[in-house]
């Protein structure tokens, strides 16, 4: 059971950076929190709505985010979408994963350096 | 400056879950921590001693590590390697990483799920 916690502790951790990357990607088509939540789960990214929602409120006051409110339907929702400098931080940063997934296979094949 | 600042912080945060990952496959051949430190410099994955060495011991504690003295140079060294654990971790973290790069090039290609 410990053993169980340390590996998750360790998969929470490597999986923590990609929600913020994920979010941005995601939200270049605007969507509401609870539909975000839903489409990083069929990708295989969960996260928790009480992480997710701080996030995107985090989000939007580093300019990365913008919200708009929807009240077209007949209960009113926060759409976000990804701001022109949100949008530069996610290539930033799909950029820095690749390179990363290039060490990490040069450390798998035994690669020494 | 606030800007890079920000860039700074998530790519930080991108990347501190590969540390582990990093050291754990790097140590299946037992090294020192400076060495350890200068090898993943050269794969791209910067880390402060002061993060590394902490980090060491705390993957030692959890059983994924475990450490031996070196005295047969004139300076003893405290040499790692990757305990059995540590590669079981590896290969589920590195499993989980391939999954997470699969889903971001999925949303790159604006896949919306």
């Amino acid at each position: 059971m410990e053993s169980d916690d340390l590996i998750a502790g360790h998969l929470q951790e490597l999986r923590r950076g990609t929600v913020v990357l994920a979010c941005l990607m995601r939200l270049r088509t605007p969507d509401y929190g609870y539909a975000l939540l839903e489409s990083l789960d069929r990708l295989g990214i969960s996260v928790d709505a009480n992480t997710l929602y701080p996030l995107l409120r985090r989000l939007e006051k580093q300019g990365l985010l913008v919200s708009e409110w929807n009240t077209a339907e007949a209960r009113p929702r926060k759409f976000y979408r990804t701001s022109p400098a949100g949008d530069d931080l996610a290539v930033t940063l799909t950029a820095d994963w690749d390179r990363l997934t290039g060490s990490i296979h040069r450390l798998l094949e035994g690669d020494t350096p």
